[in-house]
C-alpha cells in the first residue's frame, strides 16, 4: 500500500516517523483532453506514475492528489474556455500548494516529490513550493522539494519509438500520443480510440492573446493527434518516467 | 456514468447545455479517523453519497471531490496535531471553493449541491460560495448552490436504530459508529474493525483552547467508540442520506 | 475599572507587566434581532459579561469589542440580507481577530480569552487565532488563546428554568427569551417587549440555500418568539455565564 | 436617537429607505495618549462628534466606529512601540473599511461620510473607500464617500484662541491640547489633569526610521503638553467642528 | 557609478559585502505633472536626488526606481482621473516595497534609504516597510530602513528664495514650482514653460469626496503656477535634497 | 517620441483617444547575467526592442517598464541567490500587471502588448493579464492583450547565423550570446567582454530542486558562454524582433 491516505494514521505515523519518509503529492488538472479522452489524465496519470516509483521503496509514499489546476492555455491545454476545463486562480494554485507542504511537514516529513501532470501548473507551483519552503523555515524546519513535470523524464530514445514519425514538442502533445497512450495503459475504460479525430499538430503565432483566440485551437481540443497511440507505448513511457524519477529520488534523496 | 471527470468533454457539454444539469461537489479532508480506518471518509462517503444521488437522475453530475479540508479541530475532529491529519488554512479553503464554483459555472451551469463530509470546513464552504456567487453576478451570471453536511440527513428513527443505547451527538461521531458504519459498507478495504479501540464518548469543556491541548483528545483519535458499527448501518445511513438528498434536490431544483 | 482603554497607558502597562494579565476581547456584529431591539445585543452581551468576570479578578482586563462579525446566516441569525444586519467578509474578520491578538502580545500579554457573542463568528476566530499564534510563533512568543461562545456557559439547570417549556437549541434563540432576557438585564433601554412578535420557532430544511431563501424566516427577523423573556432571567442567565467563565479561565490560567 | 445600532432595524429600515439617509462611521484607534488620558480619544471624540453632527437633522445616522486603527507612527502618535498601542495591519484596515461601507450600502444607503479620528487612517481609509466604490459599482450600485479628519475643520480663528502662545501643528498634537481638551468636554472621566507632564513639542528629523527610534519621543508618549487644555477649548472646538462638518453635508448631500 | 543595476553582479557583491552598503530606492508615479511637463517626474527626481547623494559615498548605491505610484488624490496630485496618470492599489504597492526590501536584503544589505517622489505614496511605504521588516524578523535578519520624502528637506530659507511671494504648502506643489524647477534642472528636455499655464494655486474644502468631484482641480491638472519655475531654482533644489539627506545618512547609519 | 511617460497628459491624452492606441509594456527583472554584464538586460532588452516597434507607428507608444520580475529559477535565471539578483513575489508579480493594465484601460486604452524579457516572469503575467481582463469585464470594458516574450521571434535562420556551432534552447541562453549581443547593440557600456568566462553550456537534471542546489550552476551566474556575442548579431536579433513584433501587432490589432 502506497497512497497515504489509505493508511490508518497509526501506520502512517509509523511509517513517516523520523523524517525517513519521502511524500510525493501528484497535482494534475481537470480539462479537457479531445473526444476521446476523460477530463482527468492530468490527475491520474501523475498518480499511477507517483504509486509506480513509490511501489519501489517502502519509504516513499503518495498523497492524494491536488485535482483542479491552473488555467489551461491556449498553445498548452487548448484553453480555459472549454466545456469540463475546470481551473483555478494562480493564487489559489500558490496557496494550495503551500499549505498542502506545510502540513505534511508538520508531520515530520522533510523530503517531497511534486509530480506535476499539467503543464500549465509549473510556474504557480514553483511559488507554492517557495512560499511553503519560507514559512517552514519561519518554524525551525527545513525540507527539501524536487518538482517534476513526469514527460520531462522521456528519453530521447523512447520520443523516437512513440513518435517514429517524428516529434513536434511536448506543448503540443495535449490529447495527443503521449496521454492517451498512457491512458490506454493505465486507465483504458477512460479511452475511447474511435472518437479519435486525427488532424496535423496545431501551430501558433509567437504571441499568446487573451482573451482566447478560440479559432487557434482545433475544434477537437486536442493540438495534436491520437490516431497513433496504443498501450505498448504507454507501458514504455510509464516505466520510462517511473524508472527515471526513480532513479532521480534514489540520487537526491538517499 | 455519473463522474463528470471520466466523461469527454463532448458528452459533459452535451449533459450540462442550457444549464439544466446540477453539479454536486463533495468537499472532505485528509484527517485521521482512529487507528481501525484510513483517512480519508471525509472525501470517500461525501462522494459515494454523491454519486448515489446522482445514479437517480440524468441531469445530476459530481465532479471531482476537493480532498484537503479545513484543520481538524479537538472538539469535531480530535485535532489538527495528529499524524496524517492534513489541512489547509482558512482562506486557501474559501478561495478554492469560490474559484471552482466560478469555473462550473462558467460552462452554462447554475445549479450547484456542496456535499460537505468534514465539520470544520462549513462556514469556509459558506463563505467560498458567498464570493463566488458574488463574483458570478459581476459576470451577470445568477446561480444557485445547496450546501449541506450529509449527517444532517440521517433522520431521528435512523438515529435510534444505528444508537439503541443512546445518541451523543454528531460531533464526537469522528471516527465512531456513523463513518466506521458507512465505510464499512462503502469501502470496507479501508476499516480494520480489529484495531477498534473502545472508549466512552469524549467529553470537552465549554471552551476551546489554542495551541491545542492534546490531553483532551482519546490518544486513538477517535472522539466516541466504532464498535458498534455494522456494514448493515452503513448501507442504513447511506440510503436514508442519498434518499433525503435527492428529495431536497428535486424540491428545491427542479 | 476593567475596560483597557479606559487606562492611560502607564496604568496598562503596569497591570499587563511580565503577562501575567489575562485580556477579555468580546466579539459581536452588528445584526438585527428583531422588531423589539436594538441590533447590536451581539456586542453589548459579550462585553457585558467580559466585565463581569473581569470585576472578579485585578488580572482580567476587557478589551475593546470587535464589532463588525461574520455575515448573518439564515438558520441562526436570519440572514444577511436584512436591513441593519451590516456584515464582513470572512477573510476580513480572520485578519481583524489575528492582528489583534498580535498587537496585545506585543505589549507582553500572553493569556486570551475571546468572548463569541455571534453564532457565524466561530469558525473565522478559530482561524484569526491560529494565524495569530502562529505568527506570534514566528516572533519567538508563545501565547494561549481562550475561545468560547457565553451560550455554551448556560448549565442544564438553567435552560430548564428559563425554558420552561422545552427548549428547542441555541441556533434558533436568535432574538429569542435568551438574548432579550439578557438585553432586558444589561441594556433595557435597548429592548420595547411591546414590540414583541410572538410566533413558533423556525424550522428549517437540512440544507442551506444560496443566495439565500428568505421566505424561510420569520418577517421579524426573530427565529423564535421572544414573549417569554424577562429581566430576572436575563440576571439568571448573565450571572451562570459570568460565574463559568471565570471559573474555566481560572481553572486554565492559574 | 442618532446611533443606528441602538435602533432596531425596522425603524433603521423605516430612517435609510430610498437611500436618503446619511451614514456616519467614525473611525479611530486605540492608543496611547499620554499619562493623563484614557487610550480611546482616537474613537470617542470622531463618535462624539458624529453625533453632535447627526442631532441637526433626522436623516443622519451614526453607525458603530471602526475602533482598532493603523499603526502609530513615532511623529504623529508616538509610535507603534506603547504599551496599549494596539495597532492592526494596513491591509486589514483597508478591507475593514471596504467591507463595512458596502454592507451600508447593501440596505441601500448611498450616502456616506467618514470622520477620521486617528491620523495614521488617512491613506487607508482613502483606499477602502476606493475599494468599497469599486466593489458596489461592480454590483451596480452608485455611492457617494465623504472622508474627513475632524481636526481639519479647526479654524484659523479657533487656533488662535486655543493656542494662544503659537500652534506647532496637528502632527504633534497627539495628546496635547486639543485632544484633551475635547475629552476633558466630552468624558472628562477619562481625563486626569494631575498627571499631565508638561514639555515642549516634539521636533523630529525630516525622516522617519523603522524601526523606530523610542529616544525620539517623549517618554510621555504625548507629543506636545496638554497643561493647557481646559473644558471650554473642548467645548468650543467640538462646536466649531460640528457646526462645520454639517456644513459640508448639507452643501455635498443636499 | 552609483546605479547597483549597471554594475555586474561580482562588483556589486564586493561592494555590498558585510552589509555596509546603503540601498537608496527611489519610488515614484506616473502622474500628469500639467500640460508643460512630462508625466514621470515623481520618478526622475528621487532618482536623480538618490544618485547626488550616492556620488558623495562609495558605499551608498541606488537601486532601480519603482515606478508606478499610489493613486493621485484630487489635493496632492490632482486626482486619479486625468488621461496618463496610472496608479496601483495600495496592497500592491505595499507588497511591491515589501518584496523589494526583503529581495536587497537577502544579498546581506542591512541599511536602506527609500526616497518618495509622490506624496500619496507615503503611507503605503510605511506599511511596506514594516512588512518587509517583519519578514526580515522571521528569517532572522534586523535591518534598517529611513524613509523620507524629498521636498521636506527644503529648508525654510531655500523655501523664501523659491517662492519670494509666500509659500502655499507643499500639497498645492504639484506640477508647480518645485517640481518644475527641478525638472528645468535635471531634465529641461521633458519641460516645455510655453505650455504652463498660470492660475492661483487650487484650494479644496476640508474633506474628501469619492468619486472625485472633478470639478475641484484645475482642469490644467497643476494644482499651483509653474510660471516662476527656474532651472536655477533647480539647481538650488536639487542640492539642499541632497546635501541635506546626505547629511542625515551619513548621522544614522555611520 | 514614443514613450508615454515622457509625453505631457494632454499629448498622451490626443494620441490615445478613442482607444485607437496600441500601448507596449515592457516587463523584466533585475537579475545578475554574468560577470561581463550590468544586471538590467532583461528590462533594457524588451524596453528597446518596444520603443523599435513603436518608432513604426504613431499609434503604438511604450510604458515604462516593470522592472522587478519574478524569482529567478535556477535553470533558465541561474537561480535567486545570487548576490544582484533581486525578485518579488508571484502574487506581487501578478497583482502588478493586474493593476498596471487597468490603470492604462482606464484611459481608454484597449489594446496592450505586454513584451515580456524575463522567462521566470511569464505564467505570473498571464494570470495578471486574466485577472487584469475580468476586472475590466466587471467594470463593463473589453480589452484585448497581446504576451509575447521577444525571443520567441527569433527565427530559425537568424539562430543558425547567431550560433553556427548549434544552438542548445532558449532556456540556457541566460548571458549568453543572444542577451549579450543584443546588450552589445543597445547598451555596449553596460558590457564588458574582457570579463566573459567562456564554458559550456549548462546541463541540469529533469528535475528542480528546492532550496536550489547551487552546485549545479556555473560560478559565473551565466547558463552559457557568452563569448562569441557580437554588436552585429546584436543589432540582427534585434532588428529579427522588431520586425517579427511589429508584424504580429500589425496582424492582430489592425
Amino acid at each position: 500500500m502506497v497512497n497515504l491516505e489509505l493508511m490508518d494514521w497509526q501506520t502512517y505515523a509509523e511509517k513517516t516517523k523520523e523524517g525517513h519518509a519521502i511524500i510525493m503529492l501528484p497535482i494534475g488538472a481537470i480539462e479537457q483532453h479531445g473526444p476521446h479522452m476523460s477530463m482527468n489524465p492530468d490527475v491520474l496519470i501523475p498518480k499511477a506514475i507517483s504509486e509506480g516509483v513509490a511501489r519501489n521503496s517502502d519509504s516513499i509514499l503518495v498523497a492524494p492528489p491536488i485535482s483542479y489546476g491552473y488555467k489551461s492555455q491556449v498553445k498548452s491545454g487548448g484553453g480555459n474556455f472549454f466545456p469540463g476545463t475546470t481551473c483555478i486562480n494562480g493564487k489559489t494554485m500558490i496557496d494550495t500548494v503551500k499549505d498542502v507542504i506545510v502540513a505534511y511537514a508538520k508531520h515530520g516529513n522533510r523530503k517531497f516529490v511534486l509530480v506535476n501532470g499539467h503543464f500549465e501548473n509549473s510556474m504557480f507551483l514553483v511559488e507554492g513550493i517557495e512560499l511553503g519552503l519560507e514559512h517552514l523555515r519561519h518554524e525551525g524546519i527545513d525540507a527539501q522539494v524536487m518538482l517534476l513535470s513526469y514527460w520531462d523524464y522521456v528519453t530521447q530514445e523512447t520520443i523516437e519509438k512513440v513518435f517514429p514519425d517524428g516529434f513536434t514538442g511536448w506543448d503540443v502533445e495535449h490529447g495527443g500520443v503521449l496521454e492517451t497512450s498512457l491512458m490506454l495503459y493505465l486507465h483504458p475504460d477512460c479511452v475511447n480510440m474511435d472518437k479519435v479525430v486525427h488532424h496535423e499538430p496545431a501551430t501558433f503565432p509567437p504571441y499568446d492573446i487573451f482573451p482566447a483566440d478560440q479559432s487557434w485551437v482545433p475544434c477537437t481540443g486536442t493540438l495534436s493527434s491520437a490516431k497513433n497511440a496504443t498501450r505498448e507505448y504507454g507501458e514504455l513511457l510509464f516505466n520510462v518516467c517511473v524508472d527515471g524519477i526513480y532513479q532521480s529520488i534514489t540520487e537526491r534523496f538517499s
